[in-house]
């Protein structure tokens, strides 16, 4: 087709880049089957009406005016590439007019759950301690090594959200034959046992795990929701990994649990990001650190683009989207995320 | 019933303890349901005749001389708990007379396979690297941090030996939705089939994996198999597993191909234990280090003790051993393994 | 809480009823939950102004006017247990709105997979025809009964519809080792991958299939699809199984396609229902026959009131539903289905 | 390699054929691989003694005399692939001279398993019961047909005997998530909960299942075992499937069972095969009935072939058999099983 009957495509990915979550093959395909016009966030809105009034998708999440949304008359979907969702559009009016805005987080999921099984197994083991040891001549050979290695075969498990990242983490313990208890308000039980997991109250999900993994989304009523009262009720020696958003967690009473040696912890964000150099985490023993590194792998934002491929491509042929994720009128205004600054 | 009519056991563990394999529960089992005659394996042939004649079943891999051996008439089972196979009785006559011999190595695959797959995450995410690093101020952010950091879920992993370890590997990696190939000579391809894993050459498993487990027990036929031709044939950037024996491997070539960049490996294993203070492998960067902690689990033990109980009340039946596994009159004298020297 | 504080509810669920689809105790629970006031489908719109501006959820699919869906001021979610969507209200206009439109008809799929299965296992082994022959004094014994008889496991399977019917039947499935295609327009590929099924042309279903199940909802675009055509592309001996609409299939080219001997099939559903005394398919060999049975097991309609319940919880609090399937703006035109004229 | 330096195996497979049990491509195999001396079971004593000298294997289970195996004298293993054990050689010579005998009965699991799914679905769903109907005009339609259905996923199902026919049952249950329990007296609890399946008692099988599958091998000590009092044991309305042997049941109190409508029942064997024309079983209702044709399908005797070639190919390298079953000296004895009549 010539680009005067592809649907129109506005790319704004910002903090993304089109080469960053598209392959060049896939790159290619987007400008084979649309017409893509390119800008930037804070020049969205000065795109000629015409280009606005013919816009089919929207790749990114720039700003948008009732105004702007108004001349927006062909618009199907946002395709929000950054995956949080900031409060910068009308979203009821976009769910009036059944405008989709949808998000492409899940590609996070699989690797976040590799690297959280990854620091659980570190910790259940003490691989890096033992690494360390073994580097300055001090390791422990054998039994001698193992006196607070644990199997996470047969484990107790506590998840804490069972969104997309929740379910990843399932899968990868489906070898595990483990016990998981879930904690998640937002689902009904029944998805849960659907999924072989034992639904629970956060309670029951903290005094009976051995290791607790923390995916939960950080919402507007969340926040710091995990305190040193959570940390208390769990096993002595038992782990905590977190690895969704550092303000559903309060740090200095994690600190705390972990220096006092009740539990031990490992953790992909940080109250701060970079943390301060000086920052006690740093050199805090039954400690792992992950500089904010679970996700941001090549593999999943070229994946973004297959699902923005894959859903432009069921719209074209009228059909919803089926892929990303979408938002939700009724949770969207809960979802307090910070801009993405960084890949 | 009375210790007259008990089976007779004699308890000669070294260089395990009784416990260091039974619980304090199941020893009290072991004791009730058993007359119990505890020795030295120096001391075993030293035991009266009245002794050896009511002797059962013998816990431990005493040497047993030909003329010993006579003296033993109701032996239905050697109970090998070293789990290697020493060149100390006279195996031939003791397959001849139906005498089981059996070995409770299996305990140790769980816990090895945990390990390795620990390690596996580690190479691929770089999570003892990364601790190091943020420990010393210098971490990489998000991306940044990821260049060399690849998914394990979908990944060509190839598995060198497919015996209980291997096998608890191919349960672990599961939900890994990973291509898994096997080199196992001494498995016909069926089996592996069975096991939902790819039969495969040496060279297809190297030249086609990401990610190599070595899992193989040492023979007197491959020591040193895996050399520096071989780590040749792999991917450059691929990771090796050592999980088995060090003997299977020509260490000076595995250090020549880790320092020149060519692959990353981890290893449980090494040619001398405790390693020289100097050795090179300790400073070796690309290369992670267990210092034969991987099996030597408290839990392992005690699973030991539950294994011996299980097949003894089976032999007390009349049935055979289900639970240890068997020696084999065709491969017993090409199990090649050193004494244990430390639990 | 008392009446007037609890959320009303409008149930008018024909053809079910509400001790079809609750359990003495999860109706109990209804009642204490909400304030429900009990109508017919055509009495809805005479419903007083007043319980009309209240109704916060509707269970079942009355008739809705223009006008009556303005009265419905508190109006959040319509819960549709007949299942298939009539088009007797302004969907564009709830949509507008932000009321959810859900079905239930999930709690079919695991009752009709489980009935396909053993429709196809008996295909494969001609389990109800040797039970007719046994009865009948001229049963075959051994291998001389099996000419035709052939094994599920590592067969090539074809599914056609990937909705909540075909992913329970993949599940069912699992322990099979079998190869399975699946054809789903509405489907984007990588979801098919990611559930561990092939996605393919719907001709590369039928050529390549042992048995291909027929589970794709019947919309305004694909009656009959399953034609004479199709039929000759399937392997000489292969099984059909109809579980999902007989409109998809143009049953006289099935009724052909069995009697030439060149397929053999199952079928749950019929043209007509009930089918005529003197119909050709109540006599046809190598068809196998089910009266519309598949999902109507009591144990599926309690589930529709289980829920009810939840997504109702879950809309109490403020939350979007989650257990029951939503109605799109894109798809509620095309699907059409006939009323439900039997439970 | 010329005849002279293959090893010789000599053929004596009835009342198997080498055509039934190996495909043109394998038959072809052997007789490349090895020189290949075929006979008749009455006259295997009757070959040559250079003959017998140089036989390696024996395929079949022919009488063998002390004096004729005294002249084998290069014999390794005698497969069985009639798969039952007759007492016509003297295992314990065979055993203490380290020649293996072993069978392949393996191959049965799969078909007799799948066979074993087919009937249960069927008694849970009425599918044979309901064609029939259908046939003669007088089925019910929708849930009116279903007043008895049940569903498998997440009923309780008990296993009688967890050999391979078990194994393979749990494997195909996979899917079902249902709650297996287990009653093995020959097999340690480990074995079982390692299979994911739970220890039981046969009580504890009987009285808390929905669903019982009986796999039991016949042995001297348990025929009959499963009586009057057992059945009565059962839930009124559970189901029973005889897979394995008749001999295991006392048939006549089963008939009673089903025939007072307690329980409803399936079974693949009876007491008397053929059948006695005017046996009451052959229009009990409630009952499915099977002719022997659980295990016989050619894929089957295939792989017995395939199975043979893979163990001859493992010991000619000095390895143990891996594929086939072996006979064990403790229960050799135990097992009695009729001679095979008929494939």
């Amino acid at each position: 087709m010539n680009s005067q009957t592809k649907p129109l495509v506005i790319s704004v990915p910002e903090p993304r880049t089109l080469d960053l979550i598209f392959t060049p093959a896939q790159k290619q395909k987007l400008f084979d089957s649309y017409e893509v016009v390119e800008t930037a966030p804070d020049r969205f809105a000065l795109l000629g009406d015409a280009v606005l009034a013919r816009a089919v998708y929207i790749i990114g999440q720039p700003p948008i005016s009732d105004q702007t949304l108004a001349k927006l008359a062909s618009l199907r979907c946002v395709l929000n590439v950054e995956s949080n969702l900031i409060n910068n559009m009308p979203y009821e009016t976009l769910f009036q007019r059944g405008i989709h805005v949808v998000t492409t987080g899940a590609v996070f999921a699989e690797p976040v759950a590799e690297l959280g099984l990854g620091l659980a197994l570190d910790l259940f083991r003490g691989i890096t301690e033992a690494d360390i040891a073994f580097q300055q001549g001090r390791e422990r050979w054998g039994g001698d090594g193992n006196t607070s290695a644990r199997l996470l075969s047969g484990a107790d498990i506590g998840i804490v959200g069972f969104g997309d990242l929740g379910r990843a983490l399932n899968r990868l313990l489906t070898g595990f034959r483990a016990q998981i208890k879930v904690y998640d308000p937002w689902l009904p039980p029944s998805v849960l046992v659907e999924n072989n997991v034992t639904p629970a109250s956060l309670d029951a999900v903290l005094t009976q795990s051995d290791l607790v993994f923390v995916v939960a989304a950080v919402t507007s009523e969340n926040q710091g929701f995990l305190d040193a009262r959570c940390f208390a009720r769990m096993h002595r020696g038992a782990a905590l990994i977190l690895l969704s958003r550092a303000d559903v967690v309060d740090f200095p009473a994690l600190i705390d649990a972990v220096e006092s040696g009740h539990i031990v912890a490992a953790s992909d964000v940080f109250p701060q990001e970079p943390l301060a150099a000086d920052h006690k985490l740093r050199q805090l023993k039954g400690f792992l650190r992950s500089a904010h590194r679970a996700g941001a792998l090549d593999i999943a934002f070229k994946r973004m683009g297959d699902m923005v491929l894959e859903d432009m491509s069921l719209m074209d042929r009228g059909l919803p989207p089926m892929r990303c994720k979408r938002a939700e009128r009724e949770t969207v205004s809960r979802m307090r995320s910070r801009p993405v600054d960084k890949n």
